[in-house]
């Protein structure tokens, strides 16, 4: 049973959580698409707003009609059910509608929104789909993160998207390797209160062999020491695919690596810094991971050992890339209707990812949480945490 | 010579005109770029700037500095010999400069150019380039007045640039055939005093046959027929790669013409309306505009016979495509340095259009002045005059 | 220890099969390639042959020298260590060295080989590259057959490659459910003396859910049902990126199905044939078999349920799709050096089939066999086997 | 009036001259299509025999059925309006029909097409097609030598066409410069009882400046001069499109030559040679011919002056680019029906050629012929002569 209360509450800082984090930004800033895995920030906020008027205001609200109806259009990213929708690659083409129009559409959608919760009896139905909305909102704060991280970070002027924004701590202990025995463990979602998507669903069984899984993750200093030795020259060290990846898109560094005057700096949302050697490691592809971890002559865990393991170390800083293709769990189910393109439609392809990161909104993240990317993707804050 | 004070006044009118045309834009309409023809608004207004301030203020005024010498590599377009450059499909993902930045730097530039030309005996060398800078941003005026009307035309909100922009005025006289006998004409720029560019320049003779060239533009009215008679679908019109075009790109009417509810509408300026079917039709590629003439048994006019008969018919309205491949006049020389980039290097795979459109700026064309582009690009006022 | 005559007998056999399956050409059929993907026949002989020549002959038959040093350019594969290779979209851009030529090699490199097998005491070391290459050239007759198949079975003509060709028998038994309780079930290869690929080794124990699996393969006639049913346009049953792959290559039915005068038929290695409704469904792409087995309200059996419930149904005539990715076995670690690029490079974006078809040459498989493949091809004989 | 015992020989020789050409090729060469322009010889072979059928047997010969019907699909070129094709890139995908199939092909609408001219009294109009047919023959038969050379050329082993085959003679004459004065020249091809193309017809008037032309080709030894100079770094000698393509393409030779242990070789039809210093340039594109000509402060002629001058220089080794666009002649009208898809549909985007080359067949060109290819295109032999 969701609390009404509760989910006012998270349905209003979900929102206004949103709109402080895009507070920072020029209006030219939300506008561009320099690639196609990165949305304009203007798309996010009216995407975000789309999901609750689609999904909950005109199936719920007496008399409600859509604020534009073209806007459906415009907003939608891929649920295919729920009508046309713009092309990705097409999304940063389009100036209009403009920043404060679709600052009006939020402001609308979340007052109406407000007066659905606040003086209606909602079914558990409809609640779960406003907190799955909220959850969703969640996401794209973490996305509006990273794709403005992509923006100002890929632009030659590098600007400085917030002065004192802490991208790492570092973690001031040594490094150890905690031991974990062979046996059955339980992954995946197991309580019905608390709110998980429906991929960590179906608590299950696996068997483990024993292994070990550091308690740190890997920093540029010991990621410098790989590229020093050569590591994007080893073929050896690479999958099939990386190596083409990475002769294609001529990758030697993580992504916001410069080189300045031979030292080494970062993008990050603070501006250009200099490398610090103890912060984790951040902005690689699965396949510079595995990369790295075969150098080592390690490995990356599995996410199942990673589920097994997470308690014994601090985690949070960075998505731990798995060796895990992301899978259905035994007896998973797609939710019917719509919500059920939300997860089960990317299970192929993609690996899985475990923690969070320092972008990641807060309580948006579980033990149990399985976020996924392609292997080649690196604009989220990745990072990696060897096991053998 | 240049008249210091006339040259004083097209440069100030010219500046003030660039940014009269921007002022209806929304900050958000200045920054997008959906194809890679079309360039951001503030682009434009950027590379007009940086236009005066690599060629006229860093060789001329001393001690000028750079505003911002990353700007360079922002603002430059085409020519190779002054610099790195952003890459053209580039330009949509650059949030920064801000259009308010990108607005001080024209200030700063437009006051010290003001200041060179004030206070300074320039030479005529030095003139010159400014007047080249002026006609420059008159080419960006029009390129500026496209662009934007590909950017919101394309919108699926068809928002309106300014009401009551007038795209034409019909002609309302019956056609007929102009009649110029054989002989030999002379073709182009010949008066050393008045501007024109360097394509134009080298008098020189041809011979014509007797030909007939068509007092009026092609109509809306004359291409729906073409269109109803099935032209789009008769390959004995059409070249070899027009027939390839129009089938990859599902060409089957001019850009901005949309079927509404059974009737023709056009999207323009002023937003979209009903299709005037005694107005010239426009928007028009080479390859369709050729195919036009095919199926009435005729042809396009050479860049030559268009020249000679041009005293004996109203144009302005629209570039008229001509049969003509953009090639160099005999004698033609480039000029030197930098700016012989301006227009030899293009002399290959284009067409000549001649006159001008309801988008050029004032002053800004000439019987002699030879515009081109690639025979499918069809965002500028094109159309199409008749000859046999 | 691998026994000297055994290894002999093998050699033979297989060198000879691979011959017996290209008898049926035309000398114009071992040259092209019309995807990237499939290879030239003449390819596959020569880089069988470069295998032995390289792997074993250059390493210890004294005083060997390359039978052409050139030949190590156009028939090396994916040995990025071992040397420039023909990029592989080139490889049917290549007529020379011809048909004879390629032969003239192999009948050199064979008699070279019977001479360091028959006069040497060989190290194990030694033989085992031997039988490596022996079941590396197995597998090359298998994508030999489905090569053929896709060369004859796109062109025009429909070419028949050799009559009588079976690609099935039916399986006439009714559709039940096999039931395997929950446990811990182990997995991978375990006997050391026989012959396995390093991805099989590491015999570990999985822990299983209780599951049925279907003791039949999915015949023509379900098949037909799906797509009689719309199954090709129901978004929900298809991942997003099979929906866009399923919709940029037109995609309404299996490979090699032409429906001719209202019926369905199926191109064969014996030419086209009318559907049988009874034979097990082939030539589906991963995408297909899990869209599916969605359909029905199933799902794929994964690769370890598939392990340990295989003795108790018939296969043998398709590979059969999992929901497995193809990931490495804990403590799976690869071979040093250049064979080390076997396997590990490719456990990444890949799914996981099991079992054999009737193209696969005699002796080639086994239970732990692990076969793999992106999950868009589809011109091996593949095909599915339903669970839940 | 065509005389039918001319017309016969005409056949007979051009027939035979097409195999003979074909006779120094192995089967595997008559497959392969190494680049979208490139045609595997086996089409040339089958191509030209199905224009005979299609548009004389077929039309004319009482009761002719087609050899195999399928084979219009299979060998159709660019006729849009004579049916279906394979698409050009898919020729070099088919193996079937097999070389001999299509040599039996040929055999069989030899001997009908014999079977025609010999027993019938056949108006002047199919006379006319069956002249076109010949020449249309010629035209594939320096197709065939130049497809030829690329395929071998670009093959790792360098195989030998036809040992003895000479590529040029070299011109031992001082380079003088030929004057030619202002005036009214004729152009284009007059008699109407020669055969010619519908492209060199309309004889008319030009007016030409006076101009000079060299006596000789531009030679290996002066091209070397230019490269030496870093010609092909050189930004302001390039079309902006040129630049584009060379540096895709990482073009900085022309075709063919390979730098073998610090000096220059040149692939030819007779195998790989030294570079002679003193034989005419060869294999260059447009791009190249410009840059070099811009470089030496002088330029290429254009048809009109090279059509005006030819009679006091040698011609006949190279195919020598011309600065004119490919356009039609005033007058210029298309014959009616497929027909007249022959040249009037290539007249955009090309550069027109002339004279002729070492590859092309016997009393195939004429001081009027008009050949064209786009600019980018250098597997023709392709030279220049400079103007200024």
């Amino acid at each position: 049973m969701i609390d009404p209360e509760a989910l006012i509450t998270l349905f209003k800082n979900t929102r206004s959580l949103t709109e402080e984090i895009c507070s920072h930004l020029k209006t030219e800033d939300y506008v561009v698409q320099p690639i196609v895995d990165v949305s304009p920030p203007k798309w996010h906020l009216g995407h975000t707003t789309w999901f609750f008027e689609t999904f909950v205001l005109q199936e719920n609200l007496t008399g409600y009609e859509a604020y534009d109806p073209r806007y459906a259009y415009v907003f939608n990213s891929y649920y295919e059910t729920a009508g046309d929708k713009v092309i990705r690659s097409d999304r940063g083409n389009l100036s209009r509608p403009t920043v404060s129009e679709v600052y009006d559409f939020r402001k609308h959608v979340t007052e109406k929104m407000l007066d659905l919760l606040e003086n209606n009896e909602l079914s558990e139905e409809v609640k779960k789909v406003i907190e799955l909305g909220c959850h969703h909102e969640k996401q794209h704060q973490e996305l509006l993160l990273t794709d403005i991280k992509y923006i100002l970070g890929n632009n030659p002027l590098h600007p400085v998207y917030r002065e004192g924004f802490r991208e790492y701590k570092t973690e001031d202990l040594p490094q150890e390797w905690i031991e974990i025995p062979e046996g059955i463990y339980e992954i995946g979602h197991s309580n019905k209160e608390d709110f998980s998507y429906d991929n960590e669903l179906g608590r299950h069984k696996v068997f483990l062999n024993p292994y070990k899984i550091s308690n740190k993750l890997v920093t540029n200093k010991e990621y410098l020491e790989f590229m020093e030795a050569g590591g994007y020259e080893q073929v050896l060290l690479w999958h099939a695919e990386a190596w083409d990846w990475i002769h294609e898109n001529e990758i030697t560094a993580p992504q916001y690596w410069y080189k300045v005057n031979d030292s080494w700096q970062q993008y990050t949302l603070a501006g250009l810094k200099d490398l610090d050697p103890e912060a984790p490691v951040t902005h690689l592809s699965y396949y510079e991971a595995f990369a790295f971890a075969q150098w080592k002559g390690l490995r990356l865990p599995t996410e199942f050992e990673w589920e097994t393991a997470q308690e014994r170390f601090d985690w949070g800083q960075r998505w731990e890339w798995t060796e895990s293709a992301y899978s259905p769990y035994p007896n998973y189910t797609k939710p019917p209707g719509t919500l059920g393109e939300y997860n089960g439609k990317f299970m192929v392809n993609q690996k899985v990812l475990r923690g969070c990161s320092v972008a990641t909104s807060p309580n948006h993240t579980r033990p149990t949480y399985r976020n996924f990317f392609h292997p080649h993707l690196r604009w989220q804050f990745t990072g990696l945490r060897l096991a053998k």
